[in-house]
């Protein structure tokens, strides 16, 4: 047995069995095993952005992670901005990254580049394993970071002669650390803080989202009359009819901090403080009120459950009936495509047990409220700002949940980083809608200007922000990679073509001028 | 005056007047800046990979450095396999990379990284400015870094509040470092070998291999009786009709050992010793014969034609005329589209003084030998092996030479990284034919799995190197990004489309079925 081979064992008997590939020549010997072991899933993107994009997706909706096979530097590098998603995520991924063999570095071929500086900003563990006998458990190691609450992104790099040189056999799966504990004096002060009447916020966040958490802290603030908040960006949120609403706190500042103003405590557990997406001159970089008391009870990737089950114990919220949303249907919305009424649109005709996978950024911003109510539903999301994360998001989670309806809200701008990705769902003939928001321009820049002082903007901004000399026809753009699709203008198409998406079973692109 | 004034007043000073751009928010205010200075031309690609291949492109054509603007640690991301080629090119680039601002790092906000590191791996000079009243100053180092032979990657990190504070004012260009002057004991060692009679190659690349170089080059062989080579990957030569001709040193490691096997020396002017592009089992890292001679003259950036100079003087080169090539017409091919019949067609409608940006990978095999005698042209080609150069360096050599004619050979594969590009030269009406190789295949990596010994490639090997599920229709994305095209299936209708492209003085896309 080869290093490759050794490698492609372990990660099957740790459980890997899914990996999102684009190899070339130095990883041909990683493909030669995966050739040998149908049991590993191999879906090609056709940019490693898709690549890793989709491991993000497949990681928060299987709870696991998948791998990624990537090539050299470059082939990282091209990963590079979905891993840094999915590291805010705290997704769990494995990525295999092929070097050279360790004799030909001395030769700096022309692929030849510093692997380890590119991984390390994206990566929570990165190890270049020098030897075919030492991959396998190398991999054991990298599956365990991987696997580490709140999840976790290992980069093992494989040596072209690690994988063709000699093995003992695969090594078995390590044991995952146990998350710890929330801290007792936290919850105490916590507790205090919620029986207080005072105005306090419940902030939560990581798997704190998922039903069982939502479902403890809606007790407790129904309890207390404290307030449930979400970050602004979160790895997964399970919502709709039947399931405990929440706010997110909003993107924007002015609105963040008159959002946070009249809070005096805020109660994190899962959450960090919030703070400003980007810095501005004269705005504050923290949210909440600088006098509020923050009371960190529980960090990402800590017993989260353990904590909210504490705070409701000790504040006697245990017995109080989970404050769930009702289900109340939505009418077809009629007139002008809308971030308003294409909300509607998504709420009259999402399926049951559908998954969102959210890059629609401006266009977006009503979908929140307007889908609180309708069929219970997973809503996943752009986490670290680096667009181009809609789609590959989208064909991930649909490649962890073969059955589930997925949803794609999709910004024009982002999603012009990664449009490869619909021919990868065509492949894999995903049942994934792509709702792309065709307003033709990268319209939050146009907003960001505002925020930082421009008034008259000239002949640059409107040459670096809008996206329509000449327009693009993603229509044209789908049908290119093999998935159908419709462009639509009024409201009442865009249902209509979103029921033709759901009911087409496979990957069905609509572009809604907005 | 604010940072970012001061910073675009710098490079409009020290003679940078092209910005190829994907901004966001913490560039707004360099954004500003620029949009007060129509002296500085900026140009939007829809993804980084287009910014930065766009800015090799033209640093190889203008022989002079473009800006690029990039968002962050992600933006930089995206934008670093096409660094990775613009290093291995040795083609000067300023990087100008937003941050957050300084006090904003402390938060580590959602789209915070590591941009130093990611930086150094496809750059020669990183620097983050700390201040506003810095920034000048820092700009023109890393212009003067950039300028310095043979080219360099200079990476400038520009944090939001660097670009917003008061400055003084803007730096004066500083002076660009001489290049070295050629070994003088390598001189006499080459002249020894050069007079022995015996079997000598003549290896030059970087600039040598333009006009003069080649011009020098070409006399001493044809009076010694070495041979010419140039290296695999070239950042440019220039060739056809009028100029000397020379051979490359294949890309197969057999091939190349095979090809310079009869070696006795091999003289060095502007390049290394070639090695292999990747490691195979049982095959050498290093092509030269193991007991031949190397005599280094002169590296890429040293004064080469002061060294070819010397070399041809010392040999009594200098008077014996230049051996070019002759113009010879080629005839407009028929049949099936294959490597010959497509490079006849080139061949056959190449219009004079055109540039050819090469990225054709297996199908372009055929098209240096076929256009070695067609009408004068410059030739750029992908040299650090990250895939998807092809059509974003055809872009950025149009922008720097706007009345020349343009083909890209772009591999399908390869093609699918960077497509975006199309979007680009549509807005910029670059006069650039794109001929795309669909063969349906990453074919490369096909031979590669025979390299590597795999006798019985099974799903995997299918699934992971065959585009053909579902076919991919390039006349369909090129008009999705507003680039007409047509699909050709034919050697004679090959002919006619490459013909309609270059009358059409704009963009124009021919998929060839290959």
């Amino acid at each position: 047995m080869n290093g490759a081979e050794s490698l492609v064992r372990t990660l099957l008997a740790t459980g890997i069995d899914t990996c999102f590939a684009n190899p070339g020549t130095s990883e041909m010997h990683f493909v030669a095993a995966l050739d040998r072991f149908p049991a590993m899933r191999c879906i090609l993107g056709l940019h490693e952005t898709v690549v890793t994009g989709a491991a993000d997706g497949y990681g928060r909706i299987a709870e696991k992670p998948a791998a990624t096979l990537l090539h050299l530097g470059p082939g990282l590098a091209n990963g590079l901005a979905n891993l840094h998603n999915a590291r805010r995520a705290r997704s769990p991924i494995v990525n295999i990254i092929g070097d050279h063999a360790t004799y030909h570095v001395a030769y700096d071929a022309p692929l030849a580049s510093d692997i380890v500086s590119l991984a390390k900003p994206m990566s929570h563990w990165v190890h270049s394993s020098p030897d075919s006998r030492q991959i396998a458990g190398d991999a054991a190691r990298a599956v365990q970071a991987a696997r580490t609450a709140p999840g976790q992104i290992a980069s093992l790099i494989l040596p072209a002669d690690t994988a063709w040189g000699e093995a003992d056999g695969p090594a078995d799966a390590l044991p995952i650390p146990a998350p710890s504990l929330p801290d007792t004096d936290a919850i105490a002060e916590a507790v205090r803080w919620l029986r207080s009447g005072r105005k306090v916020g419940l902030l939560i966040g990581d798997r704190a989202l998922m039903e069982d958490g939502l479902s403890l802290a809606g007790r407790i603030v129904a309890h207390t009359g404290a307030e449930l908040l979400a970050p602004t960006s979160v790895r997964r949120i399970q919502r709709g009819a039947g399931r405990v609403g929440l706010d997110r706190v909003p993107y924007p500042v002015d609105m963040a901090v008159k959002r946070l103003a009249h809070l005096e405590a805020l109660i994190l557990v899962g959450a960090a403080a919030p703070v400003a997406f980007f810095a501005y001159p004269g705005k504050p970089s923290t949210l909440a009120p600088p006098d509020a008391a923050i009371i960190p009870v529980a960090a990402p990737g800590d017993d989260l459950i353990a904590a909210l089950t504490a705070l409701a114990e000790a504040t006697g919220a245990l017995a109080t009936p989970v404050p769930v949303r009702p289900y109340t249907p939505t009418a077809a919305p009629t007139g002008p495509i809308t971030p308003d009424t294409a909300a509607a649109a998504v709420a009259a005709t999402l399926p049951d047990d559908a998954i969102i996978a959210d890059e629609g950024l401006t266009s977006s911003r009503a979908m929140a409220p307007q889908t609180a109510d309708t069929h219970p539903h997973d809503w996943i999301q752009i986490t670290g700002g680096a667009i181009g994360c809609g789609m590959p998001l989208a064909l991930g989670a649909s490649i962890a949940a073969p059955g589930r309806p997925v949803l794609c809200l999709q910004a024009d701008g982002s999603g012009l980083y990664s449009l490869q990705a619909l021919w990868t769902m065509a492949r894999e003939a995903t049942p994934v809608v792509v709702l792309i928001f065709n307003n033709r321009a990268y319209r939050i820049l146009q907003g960001e200007m505002t925020n930082v002082g421009v008034q008259n903007p000239g002949r640059v901004f409107t040459d670096l922000f809008q996206l329509d000399r000449p327009t693009i026809d993603w229509v044209l753009l789908a049908r290119g990679f093999g998935v159908p699709g419709e462009r639509v203008e009024t409201a009442e198409a865009l249902t209509t073509a979103l029921a033709r998406g759901f009911a087409s079973r496979g990957p069905y692109l609509v572009e809604a001028l907005i």
